[in-house]
């Protein structure tokens, strides 16, 4: 299903917390973006959240379900509460029934360092840090949510599901990724599976799968690497990696892990991706501790978006997209290296700081 | 069972790779401190690892065994090879085996950052970098080695399991350490259960077990952090940590992550204690890489037996046992601090060279 380019509807759910800021934000800077390049964007702000189901007992009720299925592309902001939970105590994550439900089985997280932003690592290297993390996100652990079960408040089980099916995909899905690094960033074209194969049958089985998929691309560099060793890697040598495929639970982990090398959460983007829908959300939460007060750093958001438009380009909206796509990237890398510097960073630019920065390096008078 | 000063029976499986080699080092370290402070000592030799497995069709033999599980205490090296594997292509570990079938269900991996070593973190705080990282390991999803199974080659299952039986005893142990921690070394009795209780019924059964427990310890702080905020709180602010008990896998990846922060593996002792018995082992694997060219760090060897010799002083061994544990971990703390550096940071100093600078700080004329 190709997208239009006079018509590209996105749903945009804001969420909770700093989610509703961020989203401002980058409507904020989206809006004039996509009238000089002509884009035909519009969007339906849909409600769905905590504060949802506080109010309304639905965390994402069906109608609002269906009206992100059936748009060009979702933004979401951040959902999920502190306070507010399911009577089972689990999060309110209708992120997460997305992904299920969407088939968004590509987590694709990003980890690269921005120009400016202080190091966190000693190592001058770490200004070469430019990977991605390719999170698995329809099974792995994950698949049970809401099926664990407790037997006599004596012992609990979760079963992690992995699936040929799924890890085929998602392994076709690291080569085209790592293939269209090398051609247009000159990276490497490296894929590394992330795995503990020496110790559980899953992840024996999906290293199997990984590596008759990888015959398939032989231009590009299969690898694999254990998960702990991957963690300690991340610290001592992260700008050694390219793509790194990875069970659903074990990139949750990595993905933070790896946003905390480059400054934080603030500055992780993200998109799950299915065959005919996408979600592209910053990876940070709701962050109760300073919603409400202008802080947050919508740079993942808006980074967010920048990979929203490109992925939109690719689907047929037009090179206007991903032309607007590579502006709003360099827009946010500019305006660090010039010296942006927000709380996160131990900087004091607010959020509205932070988007006129980026507005001004569009080059559009705020 | 307590031991008795005089005939203390240390199980010594040097293992496999630099297992072996890390081991000499930390024999030559611990005979003359056993002759100064009169420790009835008494090492066996016990075979086991991958090399035994190729050689002799097992990995761990039932009599190895026996003599380990009745020894005082268990000191090994470091087991596994890339090249050799059980049938189904999973790691030769007996140290897992031991694990499971001697109930070590507290995995005790201490990082603290050594004195001279080069920072791995810009943040200057870095150097206040010490917590304990407690991975239970008995359970979670280690509960399914070599029971996960396969269906049709289409879809692989492994289970996580968490007992509440294992999760009492791991929250006791870990409010026992932060307490011994806050008396001997002024840290301040923190215990941090590290989970995914937002998704997972598992998890959400192990906070409410921990909690449970952390009633009965009202003189030390209780709180819970999610596996994936913590990952990135430990480059973020690992200073801020004291005791983190977790599940098994998080533990595992947790552990290799805290290593990094503090130059590496070589750094990074571990016990894993049961009511019973106990394995002291660095945290480090075989390193084929490096193997047979004495260039192995022995520092978590000898770190990982100054926490064996303390543990015994612990269980009736004596005093001068804990005079020596605390005299070998200074004197390794005062080698580094002195200009020791092994290659792993980027110096030319070999085992036999790091030996010699802790046997010279030990006040030995090597
Ligand atoms: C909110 C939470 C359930 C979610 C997850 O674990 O997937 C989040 O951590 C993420 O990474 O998107
Ligand atoms: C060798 C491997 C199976 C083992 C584990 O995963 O437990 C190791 O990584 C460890 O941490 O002791």
């Amino acid at each position: 299903m190709a997208v239009s380019s006079n018509t590209v509807r996105v749903a945009l759910m804001p969420g909770d917390g700093i989610g509703t800021e961020v989203t401002n934000a980058c409507l904020a800077v989206l809006e004039p973006l996509a009238r000089r390049h002509g884009l035909g964007l519009r969007f339906d702000t849909l409600r769905a959240g905590a504060m949802a189901y506080r109010d309304t007992g639905s965390a994402m009720d069906e109608d609002t379900f269906k009206s992100a299925a059936t748009a060009d592309a979702i933004l979401l902001g951040a959902m999920g509460w502190p306070g507010i939970r399911y009577p089972d105590g689990t999060e309110i994550a209708p992120q997460l029934d997305l992904r299920f439900r969407l088939g968004l089985y590509a987590g694709v997280r990003p980890i690269r360092t921005l120009p400016g932003v202080p190091p966190v690592l000693a190592d001058p290297r770490a200004a070469q840090i430019d990977l991605v993390i390719l999170r698995e996100s329809t099974e792995g652990l994950f698949a049970a949510r809401g099926r664990g079960e407790v037997i006599d408040d004596r012992e609990a089980r979760d079963t992690m599901v992995i699936t040929r099916a799924t890890t085929e995909r998602l392994s076709d899905f690291a080569f085209d990724l790592a293939r269209r690094r090398a051609e247009q960033q000159g990276r490497r074209g490296l894929v590394t599976l992330v795995d503990k194969a020496n110790v559980f049958t899953g992840f024996a089985f999906m290293r199997k799968v990984f590596h008759e998929v990888a015959r398939r691309h032989p231009d590009v560099e299969a690898a694999h690497h254990y998960i702990d060793a991957m963690a300690l890697d991340m610290i001592r040598r992260p700008w050694d990696f390219d793509v790194l495929p990875t069970e659903n639970m074990f990139g949750d982990i990595l993905s933070d892990l790896g946003a905390g090398l480059i400054g934080g959460m603030g500055f992780a983007p993200s998109a799950d991706i299915g065959e005919h829908h996408a979600v592209f959300q910053p990876s940070h939460g709701t962050a109760p501790d300073i919603a409400g007060k202008g802080l947050a750093n919508p740079t993942a958001m808006l980074l967010s978006a920048a990979m929203m438009l490109e992925w939109l380009a690719g689907r047929g909206a037009g090179a206007g997209w991903a032309e607007a796509a590579a502006e709003l990237q360099a827009a946010v890398d500019a305006a660090f290296a010039a010296g942006l510097r927000t709380p996160d960073i131990k900087g004091d630019a607010g959020t509205s700081d932070a988007v006129k920065a980026v507005i001004e390096h569009l080059g559009f008078t705020p």
